[in-house]
């Protein structure tokens, strides 16, 4: 992995001094055509050991190319706010928009291998760290993202000198610090880690680029020309690549018209007298769960989809009048503002990612993506195809972090929509009138529940499962959806 | 000032229940046609004595409005990265888009009042507080926004008999906690900063609705009244309230031709020898500084503004590559997004302000508003009339948070923009062509003028004053500017 890098490369002051004006003005150019064209994000990551140049190298290229398109971000030590949230919405909080370079000293990898190096975390916990990594980086990319990873490498014995260059100078001596000394003395074991690492992690969508840092110049001229030729070679694509968008078999071809929705007894129903019992009863207890001491530490996600009409309104005002209006936000999805077109599509999900102690409610979701979306092709099929797994991906960090997530679909029989749209219509409350939109969903019932059944195939997990809702009778279905949400919250609060 | 909210205000059940669903009804309209319009943004403050209701009042708000275009803040205790910055940052990051309206339990006075009441400030801190919230108040006012600020008051006995029934009830017990009792306890004390508070704090644009909060059910019908009338008045007028554009008299009539701009001598040069030996000394002296253990415990703020090719970027590119990349960000500043333009002016800056330890360069600033928007007439007379109040206000926030302010004018003649103007227009770096608008702007060369010499009369504070800087020559605009900024933040650090 390291061989390359070890070779003692050198650039002499001569050939140096005659190519950077040229690359610097290269550079320049390239970012100027990104910023104008502000298709994609640029994502560099600056990895490496102690040493090697890593500080020195994001200060030169924020000298080199034009600081105000380039966002640098130190990845040290996470603030409260961050620790309250999954490991990665630091780094989505982070992500730069379309057309700018988002420059990242330290990154997903520094904890995870700082971690093992320690012996704080087995190899099993690091492997999963590098499997988040990669399904990152593949959304990123998917997503149009150009990421480009550098390493920077010293041997041991180079190291030990570089340090002591650099303690040497007045003018660098602060950059040594006791830590340094003391990976120093790991090297071997970093190595390893290390190599480990980059050997999973060398993906080809994001191949790391290992650099030898010993020589400045060396180092300086490569990684400048790196970055150069992967922007050049990006912005000539002239659009983003994207697979081919068929597929080489459905995802499971509808031959009886059965479909999960159908298996739903939707005659099911809660007289007033019963629903009122047991509403109170577990409103109280959803009541009483928010105001544990436990629940200081976990976080509950609660995601509301369903037909048109189906009550998702109703049933989530059955949850909010029970918890303190302190503790919950509910976000209602709607067409995605600028700064979020600019973003890979789950940016605006992350960003309302609540802290600890609070309940979140999404009123639709990021399963748009493989409902609206799918159906009304407002995305290409591979784009949808991989969000399933990318869901996936996004609850499990959130559940990882003692995250409740809970999912409810709203279903109503097409007879029923029909039946609340008329009614709907005669009512004098405004925002709940039909509108054309709503006319026109129930024209593609059967995609809908084409695209539903599949959702549920691909994203109810053990983690994170779908709790499909009879929601002809209101009573019924909001008592089931209270009930749902208090047996997720106690089992969570009971596992500490 | 309470005298009205102790008289034994009562709502009898009958009378609830029969106006409760029509009230409901009409704040839902309400609020539809405020999120319909996204005109303006509504702030709704609950304040008041403990056990007057304040929580149960947010809650039932939130259960009788649509809670997905209701935002609740509780302002409790601040995150670190709040503690970070100056005190209303964090109520700048919770304010409310148009068209919603936000929610805050606790506001820009609890923490002024609860400091007063337990002796941690003096009198005149307390004065300086307030005054502060009227500004911010005014500001969001003058910038379209409705706000309503309700104060829930108790009598002493009352607090007292509502305490001991809480606590009674063992559904509500958990509301009363030992400080409740404290507070209770200091009850003349609370009085005497409360009354005081209001008196300041209950202007024309935002006064103080004190609600008597004994009975709940004439708590939550007056409550829900007031709030429901005060959407309807604002939905009726047609466009938010612009005052006449026109003002009594010209800022200062320029009669003889004079400016500040001319009293520059622009001749002054600095050879190439004596700049590289300045550069040296000034940027390791910034350098230095910027490693300073104390430097943890300030922040810098550098606006750059100035002529269009007076050299904005090579200057800022003399300051970064002295600092280390981690510790500064460059924002340039261009058309304000559509989150942002559903914010007030100021907004898009707020997010900008940088935690403890890191310089934030502006390219381009919040002088928009009284240079290029007043020119351009993209907003009006009164608009940017009232900016330089609210600018100088929103710097002496920054400066008591220990933030350096350094603002630098980059001055050029009328000769040296189109001798530059014409160079650029032959060289191969695209980001640096001249456009359209750059020959646009130089056009109204003099209207800039009048503008700048108002901006710096207006906004050239002691705590954060402009220096203008004679920049036909690029040397010896580069030192003074490198030689202001270092002088500054060690003034700024021999301060502790």
């Amino acid at each position: 992995m390291f061989e390359s890098a070890e070779l003692g490369h050198k650039t002499d002051k001569a050939t140096y001094d005659k190519e950077v004006p040229n690359l610097r003005k290269e550079l320049l150019d390239a970012q100027f055509d990104l910023a104008e064209q502000a298709k994609f994000p640029v994502i560099i990551l600056v990895g490496g050991v102690d040493g090697a140049g890593r500080g020195e190298t994001v200060n030169l290229l924020n000298e080199w190319m034009d600081s105000r398109f380039l966002q640098t971000h130190a990845m040290g030590e996470p603030s409260d706010e961050e620790m309250e949230r999954p490991m990665m919405w630091r780094f989505w909080r982070a992500l730069p928009p379309k057309g700018r370079i988002g420059l990242f000293l330290g990154s997903w990898y520094t904890w995870p291998i700082l971690n093992r190096v320690m012996g704080i975390t087995k190899l099993a916990e690091l492997d999963q760290s590098l499997e988040r990594a990669k399904r990152l980086e593949k959304m990123l990319t998917d997503e149009g993202a150009l990421i480009i990873k550098f390493w920077l490498h010293l041997s041991k014995d180079m190291q030990q000198k570089r340090l002591k260059v650099l303690e040497k100078n007045p003018k660098t001596r602060w950059r040594v610090t006791k830590r340094d000394w003391e990976h120093y003395k790991k090297y071997d074991k970093f190595l390893t880690v290390n190599e480990s690492v980059l050997r999973h992690t060398s993906t080809a969508e994001a191949p790391w680029i290992v650099i030898e840092g010993a020589d400045p110049r060396y180092r300086s001229l490569t990684v400048g020309k790196v970055i150069l030729e992967a922007l050049r070679k990006r912005l000539a694509e002239s659009e983003k690549k994207k697979p081919a968008g068929s597929r080489a078999a459905p995802l499971l071809p509808s031959i009886d018209k059965l479909n999960i929705l159908h298996s739903l007894d939707l005659a099911q129903k809660l007289d007033k007298k019963k629903f009122e019992v047991e509403l109170e009863k577990y409103q109280g207890k959803l009541a009483m769960l928010t105001r544990e001491p436990g629940f200081k530490d976990i976080t509950v996600v609660a995601v509301f989809e369903g037909n048109d009409a189906a009550g998702k309104g109703g049933s989530i005002r059955r949850i909010t009048s029970a918890v303190d209006a302190r503790q919950y936000q509910v976000v209602p999805i709607a067409a995605p503002t600028e700064e979020e077109r600019a973003q890979p599509y789950l940016w605006r999900f992350w960003r309302h990612v609540p802290r600890k102690g609070r309940v979140t409610i999404f009123d639709r979701s990021w399963y748009g993506r493989v409902l609206v979306e799918r159906v009304e092709k407002f995305c290409s099929e591979s784009d949808w195809m991989r969000a399933y797994h990318e869901i996936n991906d996004f609850e499990s960090q959130l559940v990882r972090h003692r995250t409740v997530v809970v999912k409810f679909w709203l279903a109503i029989s097409k007879e029923e929509q029909l039946r609340r749209f008329k009614a709907r219509e005669t009512i004098g409350f405004k925002h709940f009138k039909i509108t054309d939109e709503d006319w026109r969903n129930r024209d593609k019932w059967d995609d809908y529940e084409l695209a539903i059944g599949d959702m549920v195939d691909r994203t109810s997990t053990e983690i994170a499962p779908w709790t499909l809702v009879e929601a002809n009778d209101k009573n019924f279905a909001r008592i089931k959806i209270l009930k749902t949400l208090c047996q997720r919250i106690e089992a969570e609060l009971k596992k500490k």
